[in-house]
Order: C-alpha cells, then sequence, then structure tokens
C-alpha cells in the first residue's frame, strides 16, 4: 500500500480533530483509505499547546507555507482560515509544488477559487473543499457523485449556523434581535465580531461555491445579492408564525438568475422550516432528480473533520477530479443571461407615525408600483406616537417591491426603510 | 474519449428514462462522462411498444441474457426486477463476462448480494446499485464518499414511499388502512398485491444493503426482524397524534443490533416525521459526522434514473470500488454480537371485552412483566360489548414487551395480539 504523507496547517477544534482521526490507527478512515495514511508535519500558532494529541512524532513547522517546501510530504491540508494571508500563500505554495490539497476555507475559495482551479490544474493535482460549505452536509460530493446525471435548476440552503440559532432562539424564546446576539456571544454560537455571519457573507461565500459547482460557472462573490439578519425583529418572527410562517435566512441560486442570500418566510410546514439552531440543509432540485434535501450539523469539529477527512480519502482513492466538476476554462464567467426573479409575495413591516392618513399614502405608493396588498396584519401602537405597520402583498416583482421601498423610506411618516421579506410558497397566503 | 457500449434489459418507466437521457446528446450526463456514453442494444417484453424514444439504432434481444454475450456491449444495466429469473441470470452472466453491472434490483442484490459482490471482484468489474436503495436519495454514495470517513453507528429510514403514503392519507383523511390502500391501487401508488411494500418486505431488502454497506456485514435478509403496517388502524394514528407523534415504517439498523423494520412512533416535531407522501427519507449517525439526513423521492422514473445514471457515471470515470464498499472476503456474516435492544416507551392497543375487571386482569400481566403503565389514552367502547383499550408504557425491553403481548394475547377478554409500536424519543411521554 503506497503511503500519502500529509502535512496539516491550523489546529485549532477542526485540526485538532482531523489530526486526531490521522493518529488513531483504529479510525474509520484507515479502513476505508486506499493509501496509507500519514501525518508527517504540521503547523500552528503554537507548537506546545495541548491539544488532545501527542505532537512527538511529528515535525513542527512554524510558517505553514514551509509544509508546501517539503519532500517529505504528498497532501496539504489548509485549517487556517482567511481568505487571505498564510492560508493562501501555503495553498498557492502547495499546489504550485504539485502537491494535491484539501481545504475547508469557504472565504479562500469564494475569493481566489477560479485561480486556484487553474492552477491545480495547470499542476494535475486535485483542490479540494468540501469542508468549505454546510460542514457535516457532503453538499459537494452530492453533486459530483449522486446527483452528477442531473441537470441542477436550483440550490437553496440554510448555510449559516450561527443565523439559524439566532433566528430559531428569536422564535422560541420571543426575545428581540440583539439579546439573542448577545447571548449567543457569551456562549461562544457567534464571534465578537458577528458581521460575517449575520450580514450574510459567510452564507454567500457558500452559496458562490455551490453555483460554481452547480451551474459551471466561476466562482464569484460580486455576483451575489446579499441581505442578513440584523433587521429580523421580534415581531417579524411573531407575525410570520401567525401566518404559518418562519423566518430563515436562505441562499438561493437558481440556473440564469442573481444568487441571493437573504432572510425570508419559509410555510412552517416546509421541510426547511423544520431545520433549527445551528443546523444546515441544503436542498437541490433537478432533472430527473427532482428534489433531495440534505441536513446535517453546518459546523463543528467533528462534521467538519468527517468532509476534510472524505477529501483526503478521495485524494488516496484518485477519485477527484476538476475542482469546481468541470475544467476550469469551460467554467462560465458570470451568469450568462440573467432571467428576471419571478414574482414572489412579500412581506412588509414599515416604522410609521400613529396618526391618519399615513395608511393611504403608504397604499398608494404600492399602488402607484403595482404593488397589490393581501392583508393588514398588524397596527401595533409603539412608543411617542410612532406605530408598526406589517402588511403581506400578493406576488410582485422584486423590482416593484424595492421601487415601492425606496419611495416608502423616503416618506416623513416613516422611520428607516420598510423591510420586505420574500415569501416563499407564496401561494398560500391569504386573498385581500 | 473512450466509448462505454452499455446494454439496458428493462424498459419499464425507469428502464425507458434511462435510455431517454442515454439517447439525448444533451442530456447533463454527457457532459459530466469521462467517457462517451453509447446506448447500443436494449431488451425487453416488446420490441414495438412505444416509450417516448426511438428504437431504430439500437439492436434488440428478446433475452436478456444475450446482452451479456454481445462482444459490442461493456456494460450491463439491468432494470428487470425480480430477486431471480431472468435478472439473476443477466447479471450473474454479465459479471462471469467480466462487465460492470448497474442495477436498480433490490430483492436480487437483498438475496444475491454476497455472491454477485464475490463474483464481480474475481472477474475485477463493478457492481453497483444504488438505485435498489430510497430512489433519488444517493444514500449508498453518501456511505462510500461523503461519509467515507466515518465509523457508521446507526441508519434509520423512511424506505418504502408506498408505506409512507398510505400512512400520511390515513392521518390526512382519518380513513382506515384497507379504504386507503384501496385507493392507493386504484392510483397505482400500491401493487394489485401489496403484501410485499406493506409488510416491509421491500423496506428490509433497502435495510440489509445499507446495514452491510454501513457496518461491513454481508447482506442478509434473514437478519432482519419484520414487521409491516397492516395492523395500523385509524385509531392508532389518531391516539399518535394526541401524543405529540406520528406513526411511520422505519427501517432500524443499528451496529451489533438486529436490524428492524417496524411501524414506530416518531415525535411530530422530528425531521422524519416531516417526511410525508411517497418520499423516502435515510438518516445516517456516525463519528466524527453526528448526524446526516437525506430526503427525497424514493421512486419514481426520473429519481431512479438519477440513481442509475450516476452508477454509470462512475463506472465511466473509473470511481468504482467493491460492492459494499470493502472487499467481499471481509465483510462479517451475521451481527458480530448482537447486543439487546436499549429499552424503549410502546404504545400498546388491546382489543378487549367491556366489562369489570379486564383493566385489572390487563395491568397485571404487564405489572408481571416488569411493565409500568405511563398512561392509560383510551378505553372507546366498540361494537357488541367489546372496546379498544390504549395505552403507552414506561421504558422497557422488547422482549417483556413481547412476553406481556404473548401472555394478553391468551386472554379469554382479548381479541386476537395486542398491538405494541415503539416509541422513538420515548422520554417525551408523560409520567405516571
Amino acid at each position: 500500500m503506497t503511503e500519502l504523507r500529509i502535512g496539516l496547517a491550523g489546529l485549532g477544534t477542526v485540526g485538532a480533530e482531523v489530526a486526531r482521526h490521522l493518529l488513531n490507527p483504529s479510525a474509520e478512515l484507515h479502513k476505508a483509505s486506499a493509501a496509507k495514511l500519514v501525518l508527517r508535519a504540521v503547523s500552528a500558532r503554537s507548537a506546545t499547546a495541548e491539544r488532545g494529541f501527542d505532537m512527538a512524532g511529528l515535525d513542527f513547522e512554524a510558517e505553514a507555507s514551509s509544509l508546501a517546501r517539503r519532500d517529505d510530504i504528498d497532501l496539504v491540508v489548509e485549517l487556517i482560515g482567511g481568505a487571505d494571508g498564510p492560508a493562501e500563500a501555503l495553498v498557492s505554495a502547495a499546489l504550485e509544488a504539485g502537491k494535491p490539497v484539501v481545504t475547508a476555507n469557504k472565504a479562500l475559495i469564494a475569493r481566489h477559487g477560479q485561480r486556484l482551479a487553474e492552477l491545480a490544474e495547470a499542476r494535475s493535482v486535485a483542490l479540494c473543499f468540501e469542508a468549505a460549505v454546510a460542514g457535516g452536509i457532503p453538499a459537494i460530493k452530492l453533486l459530483g457523485t449522486g446527483l452528477a446525471a442531473n441537470q441542477i435548476s436550483r440550490i437553496s440552503g440554510i448555510l449559516n449556523g450561527t443565523c439559524n440559532y439566532i433566528l430559531s432562539e428569536m422564535a422560541a424564546t420571543g426575545r428581540d434581535f440583539s439579546a439573542v446576539l448577545a447571548e449567543a456571544q457569551e456562549k461562544g454560537y457567534a464571534e465578537a465580531d458577528p458581521s460575517f455571519d449575520i450580514d450574510g457573507i459567510d452564507a454567500a461565500h457558500k452559496l458562490a461555491i455551490l453555483a460554481a459547482m452547480a451551474f459551471g460557472r466561476q466562482v464569484d462573490m460580486q455576483a451575489i445579492k446579499i441581505e442578513g439578519i440584523r433587521p429580523i425583529s421580534a415581531l417579524d418572527i411573531q407575525q410570520a408564525e401567525k401566518l404559518g410562517f418562519v423566518i430563515r435566512l436562505l441562499g438561493v441560486a437558481a440556473r440564469d438568475q442573481t444568487p441571493q442570500v437573504q432572510p425570508c418566510l419559509l410555510s412552517a410546514e416546509s421541510q426547511l422550516a423544520k431545520v433549527s439552531g445551528a443546523l444546515n440543509a441544503v436542498e437541490f432540485d433537478g432533472v430527473p432528480v427532482e428534489n433531495i434535501i440534505c441536513i446535517g450539523p453546518g459546523a463543528g469539529a467533528g462534521p467538519t473533520a468527517s468532509a476534510v477527512l472524505a477529501d483526503i480519502l478521495d485524494i488516496a482513492g484518485g477519485r477527484t477530479g476538476p475542482a469546481f466538476g468541470r475544467p476550469a476554462a469551460q467554467l462560465q464567467k458570470g451568469v450568462a443571461s440573467a432571467a428576471p426573479q419571478p414574482p414572489q409575495a412579500f412581506y412588509l413591516r414599515l416604522e410609521v407615525a400613529d396618526r391618519p392618513g399615513v395608511l393611504s399614502e403608504i397604499t398608494a405608493i404600492l399602488r402607484d408600483n403595482g404593488i397589490s396588498v393581501a392583508a393588514m396584519l398588524q397596527q401595533a401602537a409603539g412608543e411617542a406616537g410612532r406605530a408598526s405597520l406589517v402588511l403581506t402583498t400578493h406576488q410582485t416583482s422584486g423590482d416593484a417591491m424595492q421601487a415601492a421601498c425606496d419611495r416608502l423610506a423616503g416618506l416623513d411618516v416613516c422611520s428607516g426603510r420598510p423591510l420586505a421579506l420574500a415569501i416563499l410558497n407564496g401561494d398560500m397566503m391569504g386573498q385581500g
């Protein structure tokens, strides 16, 4: 049996878990591997921190990129993180040196994926990043193997566990966004600087990678329309629930449409609505398979290690192909011909002055934009003569809704910009 | 690009769908294939039936096995069905002749899988059967690729769409089993002879294959404990709902335990409980991935073709290994050391005489078997002095429950055998 000698950079929770499996001779992956897997050298910030495995016998490199230059390393695993800096330097150097790379780094792949895929192809080595998307859910391998014969029409998913945890907690406890976020930060579920997660960037990285794989496009973060969950209030969640919906941050990439990450209303009866807490889910629509949903832990040491190790096994078994499923030169730049988004129903919340005539000003603007109100849900009096006005609309174009929101935001009686959330399964809305 | 010349036996709905994709040059699978896929010859009952594609240009073989003997065929696809007869003859002959085989035939693999895997290995060709389990859900490829690094501890699933449709319809309409079955037969969702589905045999075939893959065992139908859904009444579904549960036919294979197919109560809040209609679901528990659930269509031309075509792509790309994931000689015979089932709570329904003293006779038998009653749910008066008695128990062993049911069935006051259904998430039951 040939040996596959591994250099591992980054020994955080995921890196340490990967190392423990590689160093444990009775771990399942050794039975499944076509090559003898040997962890040869590691790189991390500290050479001496306690990580639950014996560092003796492993070479230590203070500089991660040094792993790429060692003759006794056949495969580099990058678990440092960050779109640039030492992670990018290591991955580029390893591919340049003709070594296959496994990474969990979604920011790196979302930003530099095309260039790195081209480099890997030029050197005829594999670049694998299953762990970059949806943690333990093998979404990339599903596209490349189990669903390989399908023309995928749409991928959607709950791709950020922090957002899903916050939205689930808000629904379970009735508390407002900021209180739940603060608690999540205390518990370590959210970062001290949470913007990467709650503003939808992290989900967009993953969606960019999935869209590239599914539609044969160059990975392109700029192409994604991104809205985060900061504007979602306890009132929104409560009103959605009354209508039979839950609010989820959903990434949606449909063939020939602009991919979007946005909070939206999902029927409470839908499978994705049941995905709560820090779970992730990826839904595939395609021909001929119809519809497949895969649900699992989107982060955490074990699930992420499962994905990293599966990539190592693919490389050991020679089961790899081009990084994005087809030769990098064949990947299209941008959406071929972006079709307009199909019309959707919307949930709309406005903070307004609580005085006569406001409603008629607002409904006139909606009418002027061709938007028809389905139901007026709530007109809760707030502080100091302000009120929250919640309504739902019949199906309308996203452009019309955006134009209406622009005008509504300019009204004296409105504070701030209205919150407009797409309602998926809009056909379940009342008539009015 | 090398050519892979295909012989396809069986042109029912799935076979015709597979043929249409192979014959359509713009179908996605041709872009994804490492070899040029050419459908060369077919075999079916009729050479002339209209199937939505042009048979001209395809050789026709009246006898399926003839496909195995043709020098101009590199790969045989078997979609005839049935554990023996022409399907078995074709698959054996093809492997014997050194041709790789793709089949959707769960009965064949469940009965002859070990022998066929040995034969395939001896001839160094692939035997692939993704489509035999859970239709469009790539459960086998998930085990072999995305989850390959995991030690799987448990696989469970909703593996028979007919049963799931019947149970879902009973819950939605309140009708009884026989009425819904008759309607399902009229609509073509259930066979004229439905026993294969509703008695759990079909689900057991699939569970046997999954257990073999996940635990490195020889596929063994005899090892599975099977109960079907015939005894489930509208009353059971209604009572389960009151308790916050739904009834599903679940296949469960845990490492070192006897695999079981049985109707059971699942928390209505669980992900599997939301799997309704003809959908299938497969849940994987393992280390380090924790828990992954995959949901999708368990049957139908498109989804099954998706799985068949994915196998063809794996063979075209040289991405195949041993049929059951490890060399056939390494597969264990039987469960190594069957551990006792962990204790479970039960739902129990008895048809009893409606007269004083009956309850004390019954509860005495439960007490004698160490079974503690959690809640007495219903004592509905029926016809002619009979009543349905429904209760739930605290956690107890399956053996104790079986012994109690044996004794209860022998009571003069009981008609027939009591129905005992395991309650998964038994911790959610009331105390008493």
